[in-house]
């Protein structure tokens, strides 16, 4: 292409140069049939699946969130141990703020007045005894109340147990009270407020949409169909709509989650942006492989007279309720679209594989098709020759 | 290509040929020209922006991170209720550890003295009442203070409202002080150590960055100017920066994103990989379509003189700073950048398509072209053969 | 193509024809070989390291994770302080309850009886003082513990530092006692649920394997070797596994994160999808480049004798324990399938440029390959007639 030219003409012939591959046009309604019908499939996959359903030509940001919540209600309860009694959210949520999570209560086993004393241990494989050989000073079982004495005491007209040192009295190894004491909490509202972020499209969005006014918040409660935009949820509704039972979940307490879902398509206009609430229940009902069901924790509060220090020892039973908050956002984007682009026009490249078989394989003709499809280059006589 | 031969032979010709194009090479200025321009387009837009600009030789992993707080500061207050009263860590933050949020209490109404009792309930469009008919004992209102008793009592002078067991005497519905109480909060400091973790590459890295000493550490303050790198912020600062006045927001409260952002090329020196800090608010100051605004919550300090149990109210107006980090690091890997270079090469494919249909339409000498590109085979005089 | 028939008649045509680029086949054993070596390279690229290996035909989910913890034991302290003293998980597990981590008290720094007054400051170079004038009335040192009162008095016989308004007697500047008070935290086990979701999906799992039954769950820990399923993990072991020793971390306190990694191929039986648990300290160890070695925080307990608050302040060291719980569940999808397949049908297109190049520059019979394959039509003396 060059040996008779100077190095800059070689150039110049070669810069101008448009090189094409030569065709071979065959007029056959068969083949054409199936050539068009296979670009059409692949054509429809591109722009049908990949664009429009999946938005293959969008580039994607997962979400930044941040959760505030403010629960309501009062609860009355009637027991033996603490006679009439109102329950505020100060008394029911524990701790008083958390991140993105919050507790409340519904259920309880108090033990009040405990101060550091020696007691007998609550009755146990390791903590039965018949004389004081059977206990051993400093022994502390992992699963037990206190640390052994060494003596064996009566735990009860019928039963000796180790003594320990531990908060005495201890609290009773009893299942929880049934129906739970704070059965009323079915009733209290959340109020969740949510503010996400897509930071790589610098997008924000809060969970109270821009048409929501203030006198709606106060009085709304979120029902799927007729108020599906309140931010504001009865725990009753949440539980439910999860397929369970509050009073049956509020004995053993459990796990509740939240699932705000942020969808957004940033190619439409930002009020198609909207949150999607669903509940899952997330701790495991089913007794069969589960130690310690349903969710509690163990919390005091301490009181001192100025000598003793005393506490009142609380397992606390309820529901914990996770806002989990997820969702991808999309946006036009040149990377992705080329990227799904290109490998469509190769998946085009199936085309000819794919009826190049069927001609040269199936049709009466193949051989006429053959002889002017291919020109053969014989080198197998010269391959003595070729290898140096 | 095989039928004069055995299987074996046929395998062997099969095996060492080699197929290639045959090319049509026009030499024309104009169609080089146009042909070299948009394989430049195309090369240029694979090289400069995929993989200059977006990184897409690079396999990415999202961050994992732990974030540790500790807030200093001493504050003085001077109120009716209280007297002279210092305020130091263990007061203002509440709970005093979080996973990755802290809240500094700067505004607050005190409600000393609560124990369970009767009294009026907090005048109301439900509580308000001119005789025991208008109440109904047992009944609670969820935005209430307590239950009704059923009696109809004095508030004050000119008001009767609904009777309520209750923790009396009932928190004031009163707007927070303003200026808030803790209005030197803005003064504090809060050390934030990050520890981040990209787990497909086994990097981690922290805040805190090598070339960091302990003596520096001790007296610097984080200045987007002066001191980048210092994990030490005042919190006036970070409001300020988020174009937020610290008082107005003491008052009521309210949410403050400190998003750290670790965006690692783990191709280039470990040292480029540092920690960006911006500082954003949250929640919703527009009060139009908001409930509830800036942020509170209520908690009680209980006290037991071994009889009665009493507790003090807080309603704690105050700042949560929601730590968020978030980023994303990208290493060489040979899988998106051989997605992302045949997908360039799928577009290349694209040149011929353009080039051809310039060609073959607009040029003066386009049936030479054609000629010279195109054979025939023509099929449609065959077609009742070949449909069986 | 369609000058000679009607606009029918040129679509028809068009629409049944297929165009199939001419080939010239070249048979021999040197270019054959290399054509088939680079076939072979590519081809074994797309399915062994982008498929088998990378799982490029799956489509892509992250992890939704929540996260409940237990802990259990008991620990006995003998200090001058306190005496003989039991501590419980409602005394040493702050605050009671958290998202995702949980916090275990390993030794403290107590000042019981604090109540608002005047004292000392603790001796510093902001505090010391020789008389009256070097100190200021309403000056709080961030760093301080009080509000400065204007007088210099004996902090002890030798020194005088500024008299504050704080909380004293003031917390006595000194390290945490070694070895850590509740050494015994050790043997302390915790119990972590996990439950985790992949929303893409619609699957959820929970790290309590359907093969594990409660009465494995009561007795189990968790050993790497022995039992790699057990949810219950002793506190000693975790910190061990990632290589540093408990009782030396005790002391200052630190951060452990409690990694769980949930990689789940959706394609594959579900019984397959178990989480992995990794421990890492997260924390910096080396005291060079840090301040505030290890964690701890300050909390108080509140007491009231009716007339004067007191409280009992308490600097926590201890271990926080992260659990982060990572993971990526993949499914077979046509999308990121055909994007795989098109990029390597696409990177096909490359052993033509390879082969064409080895066979028109180094093969002897080039000059024969190049008329065979390259037609020309040349355009240049056609220059003048082109441009318009």
């Amino acid at each position: 292409m060059s040996q008779d030219g100077g190095c800059y003409t070689w150039i110049w012939t070669c810069f101008f140069e448009y090189s094409t591959p030569k065709i071979l046009l065959i007029r056959s309604r068969k083949v054409g049939a199936i050539n068009r019908f296979i670009q059409a499939v692949i054509i429809g996959y591109v722009i049908g699946y990949v664009c429009v359903l999946k938005k293959g030509y969008q580039e994607t940001d997962t979400v930044l969130s941040s959760v505030t919540t403010k629960v309501k209600g009062i609860a009355l309860t009637n027991t033996t141990a603490m006679g009439l009694r109102v329950w505020d959210v100060a008394d029911y949520v524990i701790p008083p703020q958390e991140e993105s999570s919050f507790f409340v209560m519904t259920n309880m086993i108090i033990t009040p007045g405990q101060n550091q004393s020696h007691c007998p241990e609550i009755p146990s494989a390791t903590a039965n005894c018949s004389s004081d050989g059977d206990c051993m000073a400093g022994f502390s079982d992992t699963r037990g109340n206190g640390v052994q004495t060494g003596r064996c005491v009566n735990y009860s007209a019928s039963a000796k147990t180790c003594e320990v040192l531990a908060w005495c009295p201890l609290e009773e190894d009893v299942d929880p009270p049934e129906p739970p004491i704070l059965a009323a909490a079915e009733n209290f509202t959340v109020l969740i407020k949510n503010h996400i972020r897509y930071p790589k499209f610098n997008f924000s969005r809060r969970n109270i949409l821009p048409h929501i006014n203030s006198t709606y918040l106060t009085n709304c409660v979120f029902s799927r169909t007729t108020d599906p935009d309140c931010p504001i949820f009865r725990l009753r509704d949440i539980v439910s709509e999860a397929q369970e039972d509050f009073q049956d979940m509020a004995v053993n307490g459990g796990v509740m989650g939240i699932q705000i879902r942020w969808d957004c398509d940033l190619d439409m206009p930002e009020s198609w942006c909207v949150p999607k609430y669903t509940f899952r229940r997330l701790d495991n009902k089913d007794p069969e492989n589960t130690v310690a069901p349903g969710y509690s924790f163990r919390f005091a509060k301490y009181y001192s007279d100025g000598e003793v220090e005393t506490r009142t020892l609380i397992k606390a039973f309820g529901i914990r309720f996770d806002v989990m908050v997820f969702g991808k956002a999309g946006k036009f984007n040149i990377v992705p679209m080329l990227l799904n682009v290109g490998a469509g026009l190769a998946l085009m490249g199936l085309v000819t594989v794919v009826c190049d078989w069927i001609v040269l394989t199936f049709m009466k003709k193949k051989n006429i098709y053959k002889e002017q499809k291919y020109s053969y280059v014989d080198d197998f006589e010269l391959l003595s020759e070729e290898i140096p």
